[in-house]
């Protein structure tokens, strides 16, 4: 770590634990310098870490100052879904809407994906041709489901460094997370199964139920602190739920982070019901704070959680390299995963080992998360600069995702369509809910801090807000010629 | 192709044509070497690889015979299935006897795969590590599910030059054929529905239905010709059948290769019930005789049918790279494969279209296919002189299996279990049918040309099968103690 990183996870720590608080002001450079010990350079770098990460902000001519996290702009409120048992349908509108996340000539912010320029790839190309020329031809049967010793090693350690104890026998590696979700589905659930769902939710966890032939019911999220517990158990004690499928840290869409009393009463909870959880969690290592937010895997003691995860996100996009530590569904699991693709890629699982042991992830995740969150900030203030008034974000403290709510009567379908005449992706509210609510939403990525064009992308896409907003009246007559 | 190799296809078509009888001899290697104008040694070499692909053998200080293809050793008759609806549970028996596949301490008569030491993993790691450094990072994004275009175009090359007419857009790449026969089945059944199988039916495919909640249907299948297609035909006309999952090309574990009027009279019945079919046509490349064998697609006008392949089995086993070409069902399918796992490795996909178009390729398969054809006479012979006297082997002529009838009485699980005390795995044939039928048979794994203890494993199988086959009234009583 940097001399300017430790002093920025320091003054972090202070604003934390409250020894500086909501609109304190930060002592200036030179003070810091003084008092620290170091150069005035590493302080401004250190101040302007602090301020992407949303610390703290710079006031004109007055120096930093902590920031209120309920600040300037509104975040949207607490989700209040009905909690009724849903048939799930959301596939057509969604290949619909992001069959253009492959135009490279339109502007990603309605992607999925961070810029796959933000990744090592010719570190890892060269960790993969490495594996590839050694590879002992015995793994191609040997690697077969659960997977690389060597890679379920390395996975294993990562979680015994985050606190977390996860046996390596119970890791099956995947194609992807997305594998891992389905098969961990699978395991727990019957076609025609009740799961439980954040509100909004991740459209491809909604893809899956419906896949599968389940129903789900969603219960109200908190745009920063995640699924509402008290509302979870209102629900598990009214429905036949036989799974939840959460987001614990930075939730899809809503970038959302539940605190660890939420995750150890949601555990709680879950053990009472002897419910499973199957945990997303592929965006917990994009962290802006000091340190890296527990799956709620490490409260569980009954082996209840299915953990799912994968390189994608932080590391090896189109890899396709996952896993789930499944706890007692493990074995089920590995079965499942033999029965529908036998095996993950061996020599790209033995590249990954390989660049795990010897490749500085950690390392490069610094970079990366750094990147994003100087990126928010930036996207965000676009967004309240060109965005209409009465726009509400979220402010997430991790992964690569604003959730913007426009003012009521603006159609996100139809926003969608007209930013995509003006190149220009956006993945609109519909997407996120079995009844297709939330019809004045839309999530923007903000994984592309490479993209010259994003900011003029925001205002394009703002501009068309306010006229929408100013003549709501029209969207539904106008939403028929989609 | 070298002169000995043309000069074997000209001899075999010879065979084929009806112009050198069974029985009839070979004229001598100095008559032929006069006739043709090619070297003794030319000719020698010539006849060595007509005795490995079967159509001739040698005689002791008389020279080469071609061979009569019903000879010394019976093969196998049609099988007999009660065409009846049933429910499938295979799985744990087939978990619990295939677990041994990965314990390199055993003889893998009873492995499905081949030895790896059979392909070109140098050759491929090189390509691998030049596609990824050279990977365009837009392709993590762009090569999702349907997949890699220049794959996509080098697997729809291989399709024109067989002469089956495939569009490249209704080709989807997926983590091996196991993948794709998973995809295809949920493409074109619900839980509950009714799939016509071979007699007996690769394990996996079993495994396949009992995972989706479907009922089988086995129909009758000739060891060398395959399904009897007026048995399928009855069975399309009182039962009804969703999907037919056949492997015309090379059946595991028959072996079997439907001629081409077979399969144009299936493709006929197909179209005319509008049914389709999951073809699974992953050992069509290993053919022993002179011309590829051609799927069923090659005469489907309608879409119906599914052609699921890979490279698994050909060229590179552990890279899980399939396909299928999907018909009418293409872009289900390829919403299927988004859903379960988004893409197949990107840099995989982009290593293999290298290798296809720069690597060799066919020259790589006609080695391939010749050390197999050589293996299959020796381990043939083996089992002849090893085994107890009525068992019958099949002839296959292609792939790397051979399926073996042994007396009735013999139990297979109970010789499997023997075996495995003796370092050798074997397939016992309850795992390949629906009612745990075929309890008297074995397939034996002959795709280990490299590996010395092949003949002696044949020699401890039969011998056990031997002693086995002396006291068949215990063996029920034997059997409990498994």
């Amino acid at each position: 770590m940097k001399r300017y990183e430790a002093l920025a996870d320091d003054i972090a720590h202070g604003i934390a634990s409250g020894s500086l608080r909501p609109g304190e002001r930060l002592p200036s450079v030179r003070e810091t310098s003084a008092s620290r010990g170091v150069s005035p350079s590493t302080v401004f770098q250190a101040y302007d870490l602090l301020e992407a990460r949303g610390f703290v902000e710079a006031r004109p001519r007055s120096g930093y100052f902590v920031r209120d996290r309920a600040g300037s702009q509104a975040e949207p409120a607490l989700s209040h879904p009905i909690a009724r048992e849903q048939e799930v349908e959301v596939s057509d509108l969604v290949f619909q809407v992001l069959g253009h996340a492959r135009d490279r000539t339109l502007v990603p912010l309605g992607s999925a994906f961070p810029a796959a320029s933000l990744f090592p790839l010719p570190k890892l190309a060269l960790a993969l041709g490495k594996a590839a020329r050694q590879l002992d031809p015995w793994k191609t049967v040997e690697d077969l489901a659960p997977g690389s010793a060597a890679l379920r090693r390395q996975v294993g350690l990562r979680y015994l460094a985050m606190g977390c104890h996860v046996d390596a026998q119970e890791i099956v590696v995947t194609n992807g997370a997305m594998e891992a979700l389905n098969l961990c589905l699978e395991a727990v659930t019957r076609p025609g199964d009740l799961v439980a769902v954040e509100s909004p939710t991740f459209y491809a966890a909604l893809q899956a139920l419906e896949r599968r032939g389940l129903k789900a019911v969603e219960v109200a999220t908190h745009p920063r602190t995640g699924v509402d517990v008290p509302s979870l158990a209102a629900v598990l004690g009214q429905h036949p739920v036989k799974a939840c499928w959460l987001m614990p840290n930075f939730q899809n869409p809503l970038g959302s982070l539940m605190p660890d009393t939420a995750k150890h009463a949601l555990i709680d909870l879950l053990a009472e019901h002897d419910v499973p959880l199957i945990e997303d969690d592929v965006y917990g290592e994009l962290y802006f704070g000091t340190q890296k937010p527990r799956p709620a895997k490490a409260w569980d003691r009954k082996g209840l959680v299915l953990h799912c995860s994968s390189f994608s996100k932080t590391l090896a996009p189109g890899y396709r390299v996952g896993w789930t530590a499944a706890g007692r569904y493990a074995q089920s699991v590995a079965r499942r995963k033999l029965m529908a693709s036998l095996a993950t890629s061996v020599p790209v699982q033995e590249g990954l080992a390989e660049y795990l042991q010897h490749g500085g992830y950690d390392r490069h995740l610094r970079q990366l998360r750094q990147a994003l969150a100087t990126q928010r900030q930036l996207v965000a203030r676009a967004i309240a600069r060109h965005f209409p008034e009465g726009t509400r974000v979220t402010q997430p403290e991790g992964g690569y995702f604003l959730w913007v709510e426009l003012p009521d009567g603006v159609d996100a379908l139809e926003l969608h369509r007209l930013s995509l005449s003006q190149d220009v992706s956006l993945a609109p509210g519909h997407l996120f809910s079995a009844d297709h609510r939330f019809a004045n939403h839309v999530r923007i990525n903000f994984g592309h801090p490479g993209d010259p064009r994003v900011e003029g992308a925001i205002k394009t896409v703002g501009t068309i807000a306010r006229a929408l907003a100013r003549q709501p009246q029209d969207a539904a007559s106008r939403r028929g010629t989609l």
